[in-house]
């Protein structure tokens, strides 16, 4: 009975995924999670964070459409209704993964799980055998070593979505993805927000266009950039810049400036594990036979979306069929407001790659639905990186409304290594924000 | 000084679009417009419904937010304002194509064209004579000829367009997509609505599953299928079905029952003209040389974005570039509430085309960016039709929020002829209603 071909450890979207798509073929499945189905993704991370950004433009929408048409008074945002349909949206897909785990036969264990051996795991108390292991353990937030860091109004993204008060003032350590999209939430609905970064620029996946243009467009957001935190002080963050150092009122700290893999040990039985993560290949493979580590914990791409991807690789690696891992073609997206998402190659990375680069940037504000929905003012931009010499597209990079839901088409595009020909052959609906990328490419 | 490379009559998305592309070629060219640049689509068609459907949208959701955090009192549509923000988009677009028309050195005349031979046209009591001839004169609102289709208060999408006053009750006589759009904003508004078609169901191009969800959640809106109007007496509408007459009330009508193409007599000198439109091959000849007809003129894809392709192809063939249309990965949207989308064949045409067919679907609302935004109730759907013997995917069918600008994924895939397996490969982002094509398609 304790006897598996695949155990999985973790239930996040690369280890539910993993368990279905094995179960689905066939497999005896396990998989173990210590905390909720869904891990990090749906419990603290995209999906309650989509869904109170999404409340928060509401909010936003129901203040400002008097240019539409449409006026209200006494607008008012319920942190605790936002935070109950949060939660609602939560446990809808937590039930939706316990189904799909029904479904594919997959057997669930919520404990925390110990891993005896490549082939033994001990989860609440017994024992467990497979032939296959999989690591879907995910990552933590880092908590960098700042005098007060463990204050208890310094929160992480888990801390920070079970707030039930709004702070007069939020300061944000770390501008990646996540303290940009938190940002974005809390000024929306006027919250007095700074991000410190000790970088350069914001969020280091996006084109430097679009960072500037993104961080322009959160204009109640105090952004200090290459400034380093000294230290919390109750309700002042000290930071230093160009070696003067200032302090921010803050009676809320959000600490985003990264994440750290959950490697669980492995180490001691043998697993090779580097600083960034469980070392894989394509195949999703560490070094010791019939373990394999996908998502966060394996460092590669930090990403729900490349989870899942890796999920099916190693699950169709196990059962015998040929995949490989690919990151040329893994999109991203941002859910501030404006949103922002990219696929591909910025210009510097190409550049960097030796690439004879060319590229094509253009205004959404020419895009006849982009005008008739979000007026003459608001921001939105496209940029192409393409190969001069071959005419494949290398990179999309789109900043603005709908972003989000258009950028898949530059993985399929990406994936399949579509030249610009190609592209400007395929006919585009009309009127959709989506034509900004033949309109751009249309003059390459 | 008269004799031009090229020159276009109309200056819808057809004909701009051709001017703009024959002009960055170098060639001499003249667009000869009757009324407003843009045509029908930026004027009286795509953009002023999209910017109205848009404001409609807007002021559902400052009504109905509650669930996500927002609440709002005196929630007031403002006609005049959404009207001015629709024409103000509207300028802006005219204004856009001017520049356009500038910038690629095309002349414009804003005058009534006559072609007096296939190589002369006269405007504006000049005559201009050319080595191509590009028809692009569009399509017109067809009035049937039902006793009362002339009474003031029947209008057509141009009428109804430039109305000061909300009616109490508007009757549409045709379902079609303009029909059902314009059914959808004004319901939205809060006008009793009220849609007859003679057909046994709306909106021709859509999937049968489709059809009938949109009509029930388009659930304030009174739909009369199998229905034939009989007359319009004052502000009553009759309608005959099964044998009974029905009376309706209507301070305003709307007849939009389908469109004429604008063939000018062209017949006159020789050009062949089918009741559907002007008869064209692949490469939007006509018989005559060097006359070619695109856009709504020819009847062959009534879409804005069909002509603007025609356009291209047009004008490569007159520069002596390979290149033909194709409709098979045609997109189309709706933008109703909910917004519908399709590319490619419904299950039933593939079915008529010997396809050995596979279908598979799925609800939107387990998606979890779906179910943030929308919540758990919103309608919500896909549905992919894929040739069981190739694994190509020959349709995809979409219902619901953001279903306008994910549908051009589609026409990538069906332009280049991906299979189910190549799709399963390609990662989209998470989280994202996008993919729902992916999911949606893994049980395949």
């Amino acid at each position: 009975m304790n006897k598996y071909d695949l155990i999985v450890i973790g239930a996040g979207p690369g280890g539910y995924i993993a368990a279905e798509r094995a179960g689905h073929e066939g497999l005896k499945v396990l998989i173990i999670e210590k905390e909720n189905l869904g891990g990090v993704c749906t419990n603290w991370g995209c999906i309650p964070t989509k869904s109170l950004l999404n409340s928060s433009k509401l909010y936003k929408k129901a203040l400002h459409s008097e240019e539409f048409g449409v006026s209200a008074e006494n607008v008012v945002f319920s942190l605790e209704k936002a935070m109950a349909h949060k939660q609602d949206t939560i446990d809808t897909l937590r039930k939706g993964i316990a189904y799909l785990m029904k479904m594919n036969k997959v057997d669930v264990i919520m404990a925390e799980a110990e891993v005896i051996a490549a082939d033994t795991v001990l989860a609440d108390g017994k024992t467990y055998s497979c032939d296959n292991l999989i690591i879907a353990t995910g990552s933590t937030a880092f908590v960098p070593p700042i005098p007060g860091a463990d204050l208890p109004h310094v929160l992480d993204n888990k801390g920070i979505l079970a707030v039930d008060k709004l702070p007069g003032n939020l300061v944000i350590i770390g501008g990646g993805v996540i303290g940009v999209e938190f940002a974005s939430f809390f000024s929306n609905i006027g919250v007095k927000v700074s991000v410190v970064e000790m970088m350069d620029e914001i969020i280091p996946l996006m084109d430097a266009d679009f960072t500037k243009a993104l961080r322009k467009n959160l204009s109640k957001v105090d952004f200090h950039l290459k400034a380093r935190v000294t230290k919390i002080d109750g309700t002042k963050v000290y930071f230093e810049k160009d070696g003067v150092e200032t302090a921010l009122d803050a009676d809320m700290v959000l600490m985003s400036v990264g994440r750290r893999p959950i490697t669980m040990g492995l180490e001691k039985i043998g697993v090779d594990v580097a600083p960034q993560g469980i070392r894989v290949d394509e195949q999703m493979k560490t070094n010791l036979p019939g373990v394999y580590a996908i998502g966060d914990v394996n460092g590669k791409s930090l990403l729900a979306h490349s989870a899942s991807r890796m999920a099916e690789v190693a699950v169709n690696t196990i059962l015998g069929k040929q995949d490989c891992m690919r990151y040329a073609a893994v999109p991203w997206a941002v859910y501030t407001d404006p949103e922002a998402a990219g696929c591909g190659l910025t210009e510097k990375d190409a550049k960097e790659q030796g690439y004879n680069v060319k590229t094509a940037s253009s205004q959404m504000r020419a895009n006849g639905r982009f005008l008739a929905e979000m007026g003459k003012k608001a921001p939105g931009m496209c940029k192409l990186v393409v190969d001069d010499d071959s005419g494949e597209i290398l990179g999309v990079h789109l900043l603005g409304s709908y972003s989000s839901e258009i950028i898949h088409s530059a993985a399929v595009m990406l994936e399949m290594e579509l030249r610009v020909q190609d592209v400007k052959e395929i006919i585009f609906p009309h009127p959709s924000i989506s034509e900004i990328i033949k309109d751009t490419l249309w003059g390459l």
